[in-house]
């Protein structure tokens, strides 16, 4: 899968390790990036014309607002436990997840644009919805007429607080669900808006667009969870306990609060079904010294993992009392881990204040002020969970790879079965193509559903980096131009994330170029050793220099952690242009390898295989450390037609002849019959 | 030359784009920054025994200090207008130069240490010097035993701070010649002494050392300027700055500060002899709107430079006026723009006074206190000259050109000497080797000095990354090991610098291999094409990867910038692993290409040549942007005896060969004999 899906909703740890204030994905983020870091511009600003008003013309002028939802959220903000000028709608649930719960999908419901990203505000008079390049067309499609569309990223578009201080008379008060941002983000925002005096006001009791979507929201996600298996997860929830309070004891913290649902998950061993393509649940844990508690819809866990729990010594809370929890730890004095990337405003800000009534009766209650209570306290700082999280044990490697081989083997039947569809000129749009990888997926053992939306392009819709086909308004599949398919599938032992790209036909001599280009890429990536404590940016050139050889480049990011049998997407260690991620590609890591190439309104090339960070095998070890470097988890034949073989340095054709014996030794065991006849035709030597 | 010679005394730039607690070039020092910012940690900090303590044993229990400079300073502590507890004496000029006059090596004159680099601080009771590895031995050599050594980035060893906050009691006065650090330097120093309330005394009326020094002390240099010619220069006096007078229209700012010698040498296009190595002057440029006042000694200024100086309407003060300028502009309300990562603490400090004296005045006389008077003010900003400086013209490439083939022709002689001299068995030392280039380069036209001192390094002595030999105490070269020599020469057009290793005999194995892994990252960072914006640190992976690949690296950048016939090492660009440098690469830039491969005690490997920044001929470009790459400057052979050929890709075997027919074709008309014969032989194609 790409690697820089995610942002937004940014996942927590790229807001860790990203500047929120850059527009996503874009190459010339990096460089507006660095321009501004050298010499200090701020650019000038333009409020550009918003795209709705371009459009639509003559209907624009009307000024009655005809949408019922805008109309209904309003008519809340004067209510006396409301008051508020304007109230902010974003994409995330508590939890900063990459994938949510329908029943969390606010700002689609409020404003109909049902894309992954965008942030809606709606003020007294003035509805706007931001969302960035990937959704434009689509957002005009689903936006009724009284909302302007902000396209983030687009020179002279303000940013949704420059918008506020913008329009909005100073001294405003502005809303949010404190529940759907971060403690980081509300605090920015917080800060933005008080240029113009306005406040921000958490308003943590209910949510305003559950209040006007009332009996039509669906139901919350109420699916059993499941204990995944000691022999996937390697390590026990104790041992895993353990580590996480020698942390604490180091901090010198009483308490930390893990509110990402992977963290959680795995922290845990438990899986569930929650979300879409993440298989985790909703879940807060809090972790003492001698406690620990899961928050969690308890409809949802089951006899078998309530044993589980209570043999680790975990008890059981509802979700809804977590911020009950929060100030009870303040009053016993907790000294608290936030990690404020990822902790919602609703937790640290009901800590804070419980804090203060704390202290303050502590220092009413003494005569003798100078006196200290050592009173509750937090401590702010990255949780210790993702880099555990990230740096698999021996089960969880297992458990990759073999789920990577069911997939090698289900994907082999797949492009065997599509190969000779197109050939038979079977009429197959891009969204049959992906329902049809579904099938061959679900047949294999331990499948358990797709790790993302599948992104099957033909032709031009190859080109556009995030696409999803759509039913009903997609290409065919057909043999004359190039076809690329980034799919991925959770496995209850495993998750992976591939794509390759082919052409049916005869592939241009400019498509094979750009091929081969991004496959030295690929090659080059996969091939490099690196002392210890390399961060992965420092790798990234690698993925690109065969393309700005002639001048080509693309613009995402060339590898992402991805979860042992989690989400698709994990932090912290990234492959990236973008420099701000400092943290160290270690021993046990998966990262993707993706480099692509995107020839606008044309094709689209990506050919991504997942990576485990091992250590190599190197003669030397200067310097008295360890060296590194990737051993590869894919195992599905890369198009041979579509390299030009002059390009290709003999090390290059070698490693794609030995990368297809592999291929051949491990998959073709789990083959028989025509895929097999396929894999061993598609695994031949060049 | 080796690309981080120049960390301590950090050159501004460098100061200006890395942490200041980094310690220096060591690769070890990334991990540290890398490990620190991801896990906060701080290390342990355990005071080590000072190297002097272990190597002299009984001689260290004497209480008595002999050391008669030391006694004298101490004296001078207790003078009612000194009044202080401690001296800090670092080896910085005024103007934070590499090289610097020999008036002002008053820590070499102190300590009797005379490495480039080190901090010498005597307290009432002791006296300890700070230095880095390269010096630890000479260190140990020179200093008298009343010093301690303190070896710099060893665990364990305190900072100057560090060390002044443990030994002082609370609230010690620290005296420093404020001259002699800049702003940014003084003021850290003054906030970590803080934590023991120590306070920091700028006793700008006078150096305490240079009282002791006295009359023993050398003149400061008198030799006179010259006009760099403008077929050299290119743009002229009166253009440049009218580009700097833009610069300051834009920032608001009436007055800019140019303390930096090379950026007033290249600002005024005048050349000096005041310090080794850098064609400069000692002299500070301060440029208003209608004004510019060069402060410098005027016995150094010819009529012709007069005449120079007064056609650009630049008027002359005294050297020692600075200071009085920068109150009477104070006075005049000026707004001053102060790079305070160069310009020294004492014009920083008087201006601040000048100005809150102003301002008081200001406020006396005003009746109404509400009224706002717009006062003298400072703007703390990087300088533009440096970047300016940066990016050549036609005229400093041509120049750069021209010099380089010079150049090339003096070392081609040399080498022929040099092989012959060792075939015929004569005993020659690492000196004399350098002292016989000098006298090649000598030969040619234009040639003014070499660039820095001769890194001429045998067997062993190559692994020393800065080595220098001493007359007498130095190795000979012979044809048993491989020979290291860096050089490099200021010629009236260019400044060159270059590395080549080579070996007389017959290399092992290893050194072959070493030596091709290390020609394949020089070959992989020639060949590069990159878009613009890319930092130098994005490319430095390229040097190294063909290292990693059997567990060997090296513990220096890899690029330095070059200054055309001036300073060999120039900001603000750099190729280094350390990523705190966003300066992107431009085009007109000139970087060095330097990998290298050091094995302790054994031998040393460096190819070193220097590459012109040049928009790329590439077919495409992808963002609508330009596609950079490199044009070489260096045309000596590299040594294909010490090639291993089945490590060669037939690409990088092309780029030898082709190299080698660029090296005749450019250096052969410059030659005849032996000489031509030798350039003939070692530009064969392999």
């Amino acid at each position: 899968m790409e690697a820089t899906l995610s942002p937004p909703p940014l996942s927590a740890f790229l807001r860790r390790l990203l500047p929120l204030s850059l527009p996503p994905l874009l190459l010339a983020s990096r460089h507006l990036r660095v321009s501004s870091c050298a010499h200090g511009s701020d650019g000038d600003r333009i409020v550009a014309r918003p795209s709705s008003e371009l459009r639509r013309g003559i209907r624009e002028n009307s000024s009655k607002v005809e949408d019922e939802k805008i109309l209904s959220l309003r008519r809340l903000f004067s209510r006396p436990d409301v008051g508020i000028d304007a109230y902010i709608v974003p994409s995330q649930d508590a939890h900063q997840s990459e994938y949510i719960a329908e029943c969390f999908r606010r700002r689609a419901y409020l404003s109909g644009f049902t894309g992954s990203a965008g942030t809606a505000v709606v003020t007294k008079d003035k509805a706007a919805l931001w969302t960035d390049g990937r959704y434009f067309l689509q957002a005009e499609k689903e936006l009724s007429r009284d909302w302007t569309l902000m396209r983030s990223g687009t020179r002279g578009v303000p940013t949704t607080s420059e918008w506020l201080n913008d329009i909005l008379p100073p001294g405003a008060r502005i809303g949010i669900d404190p529940f759907l941002f971060s403690f980081d983000a509300a605090e920015e925002l917080k800060q933005e808006i008080s240029k113009k005096n306005h406040k921000l006001i958490l308003l943590k009791e209910f949510n305003l667009v559950d209040e006007i979507w009332n009996d039509s929201r669906p139901d919350p996600p109420s699916k059993p969870t499941r204990v995944h298996d000691i022999k996937y997860a390697g390590v026990d929830v104790v041992s895993k306990l353990s580590y996480l309070r020698s942390h604490l004891g180091e901090s010198g913290c009483t308490a930390i609060v893990v509110s990402m649902l992977d963290e959680v998950a795995w922290l845990l061993n438990m899986r569930g079904s929650d979300v879409p393509h993440s298989p985790v649940f909703y879940g807060y844990l809090i972790v003492e010294p001698y406690r620990a508690t899961l928050f969690v819809d308890t409809k949802k866990v089951t006899k078998e993992v309530l044993n589980h729990l209570t043999n680790a010594g975990v008890e059981l809370k509802p979700y809804e009392s977590v911020l009950a929890e929060i100030e009870s730890l303040a009053l016993k004095g907790a000294k608290l881990w936030l990690d404020t990337s990822s902790v919602n405003a609703a937790i640290v800000s009901v800590f804070r204040s419980a804090c203060e009534r704390y202290s303050s009766q502590l220092n009413n209650n003494s005569t003798n002020q100078s006196i200290h209570h050592g009173g509750p306290d937090a401590v702010y700082q990255v949780s210790p969970v993702a880099l555990a999280k990230a740096v698999k044990n021996n089960a969880e490697i297992e458990g990759m790879k073999n789920a990577h081989l069911r997939d090698a083997a289900a994907l082999v039947e797949f492009w065997c079965w599509l190969e000779k569809e197109i050939e038979n000129n079977v009429a197959l749009t891009e969204v049959d193509v992906a329902d049809a990888l579904l099938e061959f997926r679900q047949k294999q053992e331990g499948f358990i559903e797709t790790s993302f939306n599948t992104i099957s392009g033909y032709g031009a819709n190859g080109a556009i980096i995030h696409y999803r086909p759509i039913p009903g308004d997609c290409s065919l599949v057909e043999n004359k131009n190039l076809f690329l398919l980034d799919s991925g599938a959770q496995y209850v032992d495993g998750t992976t994330d591939i794509t390759r790209t082919v052409h049916f036909g005869e592939p241009s001599k400019r498509q094979k170029e750009c091929f081969t280009r991004v496959l030295q890429g690929h090659i080059a990536i996969d091939e490099v050793i690196f002392p210890e404590r390399t961060p992965g940016f420092v790798l990234d050139v690698l993925a690109r220099s065969s393309l700005w050889k002639v001048g080509l480049d693309y613009r995402h990011g060339t590898g992402h952690g991805v979860g042992a049998a989690l989400n698709v997407h994990e932090g912290p260690q990234s492959i990236s242009f973008r420099f701000g991620n400092l943290t160290a590609l270690q021993k046990g890591m998966i990262v993707s390898n993706e480099p692509g190439y995107y020839e606008d309104n044309s094709f689209g090339i990506r050919i991504e295989n997942l990576l485990l960070v091992i250590e190599a095998n190197v003669p030397n070890a200067y310097g008295g450390i360890e060296y590194l470097g990737f051993e590869k988890l894919t195992f599905v034949p890369i198009q041979t037609k579509l390299v030009e073989l002059s390009l290709m340095s003999p090390g290059e054709i070698k490693w794609l002849n030995d990368y297809h014996g592999q291929v051949w030794e491990k998959v073709s065991p789990l083959l028989n019959g025509e895929a097999l006849d396929w894999l061993s035709k598609n695994t031949r030597p060049i």
